[in-house]
């Protein structure tokens, strides 16, 4: 049995799992603000699971985590985290290691997303696509000839940090007009800002995020739709690049897949290249909600063969 | 032997070599400017190489074309053309094995370009590396993992018309701020007409091409240093999303290395993301004359093998 964590901005989620991607357990707790919040929260998920089927921890063969930031997966170490300033060259595995006594590998939250969706998702049909995952960030990964691309350095892709307007928004990352200043969770909410000062009769006043959507707010269909269009002029620059099979969406904003794809299929028929744009399928991940977690728990199992 | 064709904008170029890459004869003509001058010129130059060294048709296993455009390489057809109208559906590679008995091979300029420095140039010594060639347009292409990544379709990667500003100058592939409209030839002949029309002292003003950098002209200097930030742009795009070990410049501004590389480091290092834009190194093309031409002849030997 292995057990996958994915720790997101807003919920940390668990799955119990075996080499087979079957899920005996799963269980979901809200991430908390801390560095020891955090490493709390993961310990509890481990124990309600194991728990749930009376399972001792020596049962568990390994543990993946996959977590947002810069991460060394080598030495289990989080060079950098946006979410978690205390993250920083921070030995998450072993402090796990240490408290739960299982193996744990750490990895990029947006790779173990890429993982989960092809060893039990989408990605299964094709040889060669990319995903997006559309968070408070924009993160991504590549498939190419059903080989996870990971670079020089192991890292994942940062699809979210391709410019797409030079002299434009200011990103965090130091880039000017980053895909993520506009296509993401943290967009959305910045633009609804702009557009509440305007129109203060829309129900996005109250809570601003995406589930507002699918309720038929008109102005968050109306932000969500803005942000797929700038999102089509990334997805259109990675097909004119990779001519992918397919162009699989995940992180919590796909949920909205309904209203982002049309409009990402329409810019990029407006702006990708004939022969390149032509095939190609999107998507949005299968179960936005585990395969991540399980993502995690496929890097553990495959890990644990290294050593 | 195998003979190799590079099919450019100015002129078209050829090789002899054999299957270790050696050089046995080279050629060069201008392109002309109708299709038929073009194979007019492609059989003219196959005579004068074999002709230097006394060597029948016969002899000359493969021949490998390399031409700017879209390509259907199974078919040997040319798509389309930027440069040549009557280029649509075009039966090159037929029209040319009719004429002089040997089997000929179509591949995108790009590719050859790529094909080649991957096989005698600088290519060899990565693993995973990415080549723009500079040029009217802007290509490029991809080794991954050793292997040359051509997508779905088998297209060449279309670096050029990523969209560097989304609002920006019209690319006549129909989309907005492609890099090609900003960091090409082209790109810098639009410039150098603006500029001129407020600066009448430079010695531009008689002849507009890359040479006259190297000549010292300040506004060509100028120009080329402009066309290298928005290249870096672009380039920086390319390391977030691909964390390569080598960024290749090829094509014939590639010449212009000496005033290209160090602005395209600085925007680079000011706009890609540390871990991923920290061990890149970046080089021109070793022998921007005759790589294509090689490269063409490397994939004419290498399909053969597949018949």
């Amino acid at each position: 049995m292995f057990i996958g964590i994915d720790i997101g901005g807003t919920n940390i989620k668990g799955v119990l799992t075996n080499k087979g991607g079957e899920i005996f357990s799963s269980a979901s707790i809200p991430t908390g603000k801390t560095a020891d919040d955090i490493e709390n929260g993961i310990v509890s998920l481990i124990d309600v699971m194991t728990d749930s089927k009376s399972l001792p921890k020596r049962s568990i063969k390994a543990l993946g985590i996959g977590a947002a930031g810069a991460v060394d997966c080598k030495k289990g170490v989080i060079i950098t985290s946006p979410n978690i300033r205390a993250w920083e060259n921070y030995p998450l595995a072993n402090r796990i290691e240490r408290r739960v006594g299982i193996r744990v590998f750490l990895e990029n939250d947006a790779t173990v997303a890429v993982i989960g969706e092809w060893w039990m998702g989408q990605g299964r049909k094709y040889r060669n696509w990319i995903m997006l995952t559309l968070g408070t960030g924009v993160g991504g990964g590549a498939v190419i000839d059903n080989k996870l691309y990971t670079g020089q350095s192991g890292s994942s892709m940062e699809f979210g940090h391709m410019t797409i307007d030079y002299k434009g928004r200011k990103c965090k990352c130091g880039n000017i007009g980053c895909l993520e200043q506009y296509a993401s969770a943290s967009a959305i909410v910045n633009s609804a800002r702009i557009a509440l000062k305007k129109d203060r009769t829309s129900s996005i006043h109250k809570k601003i995020e995406s589930d507002e959507a699918r309720k038929g707010d008109t102005l968050a269909v109306k932000l969500v739709e803005e942000m797929s269009y700038f999102l089509g002029i990334g997805v259109a620059n990675l097909v004119n690049i990779f001519n992918p099979e397919a162009v699989i969406l995940g992180g919590g904003l796909s949920r909205d897949h309904r209203i982002i794809i049309p409009v990402v299929r329409r810019v990029v028929n407006e702006r990708a290249l004939p022969g390149l744009k032509d095939n190609v399928k999107y998507l949005a991940i299968k179960n936005e909600d585990k395969a991540p977690a399980l993502g995690a728990a496929k890097i553990a199992m495959d890990s644990l063969q290294h050593f």
